[in-house]
């Protein structure tokens, strides 16, 4: 749409030239199960992208499952159908953090067995130690080798989560991690060996790939997933039937292999842009909360509350003026929903008053500035009506 | 791949222009979720694609669930987890025939619960009386409302299945039909509503539409899915969580709306060329059987078996000469394995001596007249041999 400024990467992001010009290439792939040459060209394509998005998260090839995104992988990996490499079968329980997407906390499929919700403090973060807790409380309830899930960064306020600590707590208990990387790929440095987690969800349209691809990466201490989501056929290693999505795999590689090339310099400029803009929104609204402000995030996002404001009329508000934001996630069909992250931080007064605004590669200080302008008609307009209400 | 003869549509079929457009210009859509305006353009675009295929299968939109495929939707029909429009809950066993694709074989979800094949007779159809006793023995295990599943059109021979007369025989069981009509549509008319079954299942790219999108179609006698297989997310009326695949569903719609409009023609002029194969196939080597000949097919695929012949080294023959072929199901992983469906025709021994051709609207004579050249070759060396050895 020309002439607008678009600051929802969170929600998607504009994909990006490589990854499109290899999606369309592979628009004419074959299907990668046949014997024939046509076939044979089509799994040299999905093997080439899954190099490179292996490389890009810091695992091996053979470790990289390509679903069709991130709520499958979710799905596909919070099962109590996974065997360990120590021969010890299913897990029990599964605990997930308060603030994970939708299609964790209602994704899983661990169905009437026991799900722990582990709290996070007020900066958004869930602490080591309170994820113990969760997991003596699986415990106590007879869980032996517990799931847990928590995100690397939250997708609504970019808080990063000491997954690595975490991943010490969970193993010391026996159990196995599962770590939600969707928004941290190509925004923060990501090693899946040198987080310690067991199981990772990584997302192709978040990167500037396309829509339809996304992988499970399953670390070495899980041997066996009992219970795939889709079965039938043998693709993927049995963990996932179907023809493989040929054009969403080969733009996911191209998109991964970009945004990890580019990271360095594409984080360090989109942290100078998140920092003119967070300014400048706290500047028109002394008043306004910076969510995550004293704790590590990513780069690319910010979250500002406002007591009285209406995050719903807000977002509109924002569209008409040419400026794409949000209120939190996008996953919930078209509504605006109060967040239950701004919740689980201790705010619940606050969860339907939160704006979110989240950038990229391409973004300009020109597009923050016009939402910055916006803005500041928007929170004129609340402090006007406060005030004839006092 | 130039200068070659692709013969293998059932595998998966070249795009479509009109598909390919569509697209790649929705490869820059936003998020379907979003509130904005880019997220608004990006619903309509899905919702377009939702009436394009709904109206090419004799459906409304609100039946149309997309998934990432066929074998997705086959595993969200195949659930206990239905609810029936008249209250009643989920049902307790399935029933589905010896010929079904893999992903309805291995596929479903019913875990331990009595599933009971539905043997095919000798021209690979499952007659409605076999279905029905089926039914009973499923009945005589407990099972109170039963699903079935029998596909429309068979991808390894083409044939179709008499699943009206089926659809009566499983509603007077008080059961539900599940089709898997992949191969049908696009080939053959095809209405949901005349058809009488409460689930079907369709895909993109085997009608020249882009890999990665399929749909499920739920009738009005499914209530309510119990048991989404992807779950989280609002998205697709809570039957499928996750963010919309905009551009493979595009594409979909798009190949939908252009098979459909064009299948009369199309499918007349395949079945001149499916005649025009099958003689010559058969004429140089009598001995050969052409299966389900006896029976209405697709007009785009024939399956020919003959005593002796390797189907896997032929396969590797016709590649080395420009002509991409099958042994079969495409779906297990750049293997050819010996053919289920040619096993439950009540030929064993031929289960590994059986080539499929399958043809499309781009197919001209002299593809086929090439592959009649490699046939000729093949067979010729195998009468060698045959001859030597006696």
């Amino acid at each position: 749409m020309a002439g607008r400024a678009y600051l929802d990467w969170n929600a998607t992001a504009p994909m990006r030239a490589a990854a499109r010009a290899a999606t369309v290439v592979a628009l004419d792939a074959g299907n990668p199960s046949s014997v024939h040459a046509e076939g044979r060209a089509a799994r040299a394509v999905v093997e080439r992208a899954r190099a490179e998005v292996a490389a890009a998260v810091g695992a091996t090839p053979r470790q990289i499952v390509f679903t069709s995104g991130a709520t499958e992988a979710n799905a596909l990996a919070l099962s109590p159908g996974l065997e360990l490499c120590d021969g010890h079968a299913h897990r029990d329980g599964l605990a997930v953090s308060a603030i994970e997407h939708p299609s964790v906390l209602r994704g899983h499929r661990f169905g009437t067995l026991p799900v722990e919700t582990v709290a996070v403090d007020c900066d958004g973060v869930a602490q080591p130690a309170t994820v113990a807790e969760a997991l003596a409380r699986l415990v106590a309830r007879g869980a032996v080798r517990p799931l847990v899930s928590v995100m690397l960064a939250n997708n609504e306020t970019g808080v990063i989560q000491p997954v690595a600590a975490i991943a010490s707590a969970v193993h010391a208990a026996g159990g196995l991690l599962h770590v939600d990387a969707v928004q941290a790929l190509g925004r923060i440095p990501l090693d899946f060996r040198g987080l310690g987690a067991d199981l990772m969800t990584v997302s192709s349209h978040k990167i500037g790939g396309p829509k339809g691809a996304g992988a499970l990466v399953v670390g070495p201490r899980v041997a066996h997933i009992a219970s795939p989501l889709i079965g039938g056929g043998g693709q993927e290693q049995g963990r996932r039937a179907g023809t493989e999505n040929v054009p969403a795999i080969a733009g996911f590689g191209a998109a991964a292999a970009e945004a990890v090339a580019e990271l360095a310099v594409a984080a360090d400029r989109m942290l100078g842009l998140r920092r003119h803009l967070a300014e400048r929104l706290l500047a028109a609204a002394p008043d306004a909360l910076e969510l995550g402000a004293a704790v590590p995030r990513l780069p690319n996002t910010v979250a500002v509350s406002l007591k009285g404001l209406s995050a719903e009329t807000s977002v509109i508000a924002f569209d008409l003026s040419g400026v794409a934001i949000s209120a939190g996630s996008a996953c919930s069909s078209g509504k605006v929903a109060a967040s239950h992250v701004v919740e689980a931080m201790g705010h619940p007064g606050l969860a339907g008053s939160t704006l979110r605004f989240s950038i990229g590669s391409t973004t300009t200080e020109a597009d923050l500035d016009r939402a910055i302008g916006v803005w500041r008609t928007v929170v004129g307009a609340l402090a006007n009506r406060q005030g004839k209400a006092a």
